[in-house]
């Protein structure tokens, strides 16, 4: 039986390990809740078309230091292909080592989001990818130098021209961001231990991640984490039934209520997707917590107002490490070479 | 013919454009000082043998920011696969935004130099690797932070243990560099145009090119800039005729002087490998020079005595641009997942 959440629910206690069901019923249930990641990208909603050429492109942008002002800080910077999409720092650092104000979330599936960033402000990965580029504590580049960047090399004027087709000047700070989005929606993780399991391989989970799921399920983690990527897709305040500490939570950061200037929005965050979540440590938008237990409690506490037993919290935690899936093989590009018409970093 | 250095050599005017020599006698003279980058990993002299896990473990460690103290910065950050084995930046920048002395050079092809690092004060790649790991203008590490960090991931130890065969105790810091030394020996860049006419195929080079490989010789740039690299193979000082601007070179770094701690070394430098000098841009150990021509004429003059025409630099530069191989192909590596046991980044 899934728990709604419900504003002032009580606290209580979930006393009971649930008795494992046979896998032919759980696997009914989370069908009802969740969805196998597919092997490919998949067509993205605003009609921008993940050709081989756009993802070329969008990988070497994603990887191309000089996008920044610096010199420094790519896409990759903070969203390494090979940490599980992030950077494994509390919050990331930027341009002349500032620190940012938020855990870097990852772009592995990000595609799959209803919306990006921890308050869902941008509605898409194209738009997402235009933010940090010229936010001044992160790259802290303009779209017009990026721009006068990309037109002074020629491997970008060829490759901007293979992966906008007819367009009379392609190199615009809209096709930047399009192909970045079109790379990242390659940046898919399937065949997870879950999603093997989900798609009838029974012994694809242990008996002990089984059971983790049936409590995700049942303790109602579900009800905000569910879906494609269990999570990414709904907004919730955090510390629903009892906030939790200011370390975690951090007074100052408000969340969604700086987007929507709504107070109903305080403290409300996109629920963070789960997929390969035991790779992406730290946890939470002010990455304050480190194990991936001590952020189960925490959430079962603050969310649901559970007391769950070191048991519990050992399945859920062993049930989340099965989502983690294949991740992306991707070859370094090849990045185009600089001319004298090429802005030079300027890091100082 | 071949002009040797010599210390006192007059200032001098290149003045005639040598006529063009056929290419089976200018291949000769170009078989007597360079040679070809071959398509493989060398043998290393220090007995590091060069297998496939220890290229696949020494990938890892290349591209793993949890090497820093601060957890941002891998060998990769300063020394991109994308962007010919460099960072593009005047000098590259580390740990708390702090400048580092000198330009990043290329570890492409860097196996086949000498020594390594702009003063050659490190015999091998392996002695190399250990630098700016624990830099602390650079990643700010101690090889004990480093032996933690690696042990507490069971993705290392495994890694390792394949690696390193019958070793009892594989994770060690010497063995972090013998694994880095085998994948960067593995970045090597053969067929360049260069070396595909070296190797007989006279329409590699057009007539500029051959011209500029001419001049190259008969200027004597070759003295220094000779051997598979073009350089990478001795000690010169920097301004043997004529002391470039102290922008430069500037008048606190002494270059090898501060290794030798002789008179006779004060603003000795390592002769710069021009591989893919094309790529490599900014110049120099300063990194205070952006255009390659200006470079080439630069070191004509204060190396050589040589006053060369617009067009003679044109075609050195066109011939330097020969030189550029073909670029590794690097599969992001997908890095182990850190433990409660590892060392948590501190870039604050």
């Amino acid at each position: 039986m899934k728990r709604k959440i419900a504003l002032g629910l009580a606290l209580t206690t979930v006393l009971a390990t649930p008795v494992l069901a046979d896998d032919a019923a759980l696997r009914e249930e989370a069908k009802g809740l969740f969805e196998v990641i597919p092997m490919q990208a998949p067509m993205l909603e605003n009609n921008n078309a993940v050709t081989r050429d756009k993802v070329d492109l969008g990988a070497m942008l994603f990887f191309d230091p000089r996008m920044s002002k610096s010199g420094l800080f790519s896409c990759q910077s903070c969203h390494n292909v090979g940490i599980g999409g992030v950077d494994g720092l509390e919050t990331s650092v930027g341009h002349g080592w500032q620190a940012g104000p938020r855990n870097a979330p990852t772009m592995l599936n990000a595609v799959f989001n209803i919306a990006q960033f921890w308050d869902g402000r941008a509605p898409d990965l194209a738009a997402q990818a235009k933010g940090p580029v010229q936010a001044g504590v992160e790259m802290n580049n303009t779209p017009e130098q990026v721009v006068a960047t990309l037109k002074s090399m020629d491997g970008y004027v060829s490759a901007f021209d293979a992966a906008f087709p007819g367009e009379s000047d392609p190199i615009t700070f809209d096709n930047f961001a399009l192909a970045i989005e079109a790379f990242e929606a390659t940046l898919v993780t399937p065949n997870s231990k879950f999603d093997q399991w989900l798609m009838g391989q029974d012994g694809a989970l242990t008996d002990q991640e089984k059971n983790g799921l049936s409590l995700f399920v049942e303790t109602g983690c579900a009800s905000c984490h569910n879906g494609i990527n269990f999570g990414g897709n709904g907004y919730y305040p955090f510390g629903l039934v009892e906030k939790p500490g200011a370390d975690v939570l951090p007074e100052g950061d408000k969340g969604r209520f700086a987007v929507s200037e709504t107070a109903d929005d305080e403290y409300v965050f996109r629920a963070a997707p789960l997929r390969n979540i035991a790779l992406t440590a730290p946890y939470f938008h002010s990455g304050k917590v480190w194990d991936l237990k001590q952020a189960v409690a925490i959430m079962a506490n603050s969310q649901l107002g559970a007391e769950l037993s070191d048991e519990q919290v050992d399945d859920i935690t062993a049930f989340l490490t099965t989502l983690t899936g294949e991740q992306p093989e991707v070859v370094h590009p090849t990045l185009p070479v600089r001319t004298s018409a090429t802005p030079k970093p300027a890091p100082m």
